[in-house]
């Protein structure tokens, strides 16, 4: 809080940073309103006025910041993509290969209330096929960011005789967005503590499978590979 | 369409049957214009209003049939689930294990639009917490059928040799939602043509595990097991 002066002379010679520090701080706000609405009403049941009575800030605050509601909207995911990335980054600090590969998935798995909260946010701008191209580009960002962390990191385990040597590490990198995908999605249908039990199970049973024995039929897949998949379907 | 006659009496005269018929189509239409607006808008953004324009009927006409929103919502996903489960059941006719479970698979990834929809419906549910009872208690009821099938021919294979004989049927179903859940999510942030491309190999490598040798740390951790499970988290 700025203590404002009632001397207006004495007013206007306020040094302008703390000022705009304050704006940062207010931008933030709005965007962590943001967040918990899109929990709650999903990002397209989210308002101008409905985030503005969240914050406890005016509508024309709110745009004064941003164009319209996919502006805020983007800047709300990045935000959410900002600190898992921070997350990402803190966690794998020193750490290289499979230690590597499993700090960088807890720091993204709902197991606490904020991941679970990063899943809401990610899961309410999915699916939807009429979002503007600030959030696709946003969303993209974000999913190659992950992508590119897993690829480096299962790329350490491969050189270093971690992972089996027929894997290709671009193409394990989809697989285990997949994986990761599919438990934040399952985060959000079932009871968190019988959840949380079993989450780091099913990362361990699919990690196995990277480290143990070639499997019979050898489905490792290169990602990059022009070979038609059909395979399976009946 | 239901002919009517200029004149009052032969009007009343008309047998029931087809117009109940014709109302019960009329209501699919109302919910399949639901679909559609949730495709492009989220559930969450979607309105009665909305849906009526969709649908080409009034709005009053959508509120003789449902309560609220949240009727026509859960009304929506639950003929979604229907579909689902039909295609599940047409598919998996005549297999057993191994083979049913693929069939099964296959009735649900998103390989063709009507499935890409599916998908974009269900996600648009998930990751909220401010939907209504009638909408949780058919996620539920959806999941729990899908699980069901999963564990059936789970223990079919399991029985006849065609899994390690150290897995858990009950275990590797929800594994297995996990997976699908997974590339259901995947599926709507890529290409779909690539996408398309690499979803079964996704099934395959997964399946390979479960057919291959026993991974070397064995992993596989029974569903109702009281271990807790903590490892991994680093």
């Amino acid at each position: 809080m700025i203590r404002r002066s009632a001397d207006p002379a004495r007013r206007f010679a306020e040094p302008p940073m703390p000022k705009i520090v304050d704006r940062d701080v207010q931008r933030e706000e709005v965007l962590l309103a943001t967040w918990r609405r899109i929990a709650r009403h999903g990002a397209a049941g989210v308002t101008i006025r409905g985030i503005a009575e969240e914050a406890g800030v005016s509508t024309g605050f709110i745009t004064h910041y941003f164009r319209d509601k996919d502006e805020v909207l983007a800047a709300a995911l990045q935000l959410c993509n900002e600190r898992v990335s921070e997350r990402v980054a803190a966690r794998g600090q020193g750490l290289a290969g499979m230690a590597a590969l499993r700090a960088l998935i807890d720091a993204v798995l709902p197991l606490d209330e904020e991941r679970f909260l990063t899943w809401q946010i990610w899961l309410s701008f999915w699916g939807r096929s009429g979002v503007g191209e600030p959030l696709r580009r946003e969303q993209r960002r974000g999913r190659e960011s992950w992508r590119g962390a897993l690829h480096r990191v299962l790329g350490e385990a491969h050189r270093a005789g971690e992972i089996r040597p027929d894997l290709d590490p671009s193409y394990e990198a989809e697989r285990l967005i997949v994986l990761v995908g599919g438990i934040g999605l399952q985060s959000q249908m079932q009871r968190p503590r019988s959840f949380r039990r079993r989450a780091w199970s099913y990362v361990e049973a699919h990690l196995d499978g990277l480290m143990g024995p070639a499997p019979r039929s050898g489905a490792a897949l290169p990602a990059d590979s022009d070979t038609t998949v059909t395979g399976g379907s009946p």
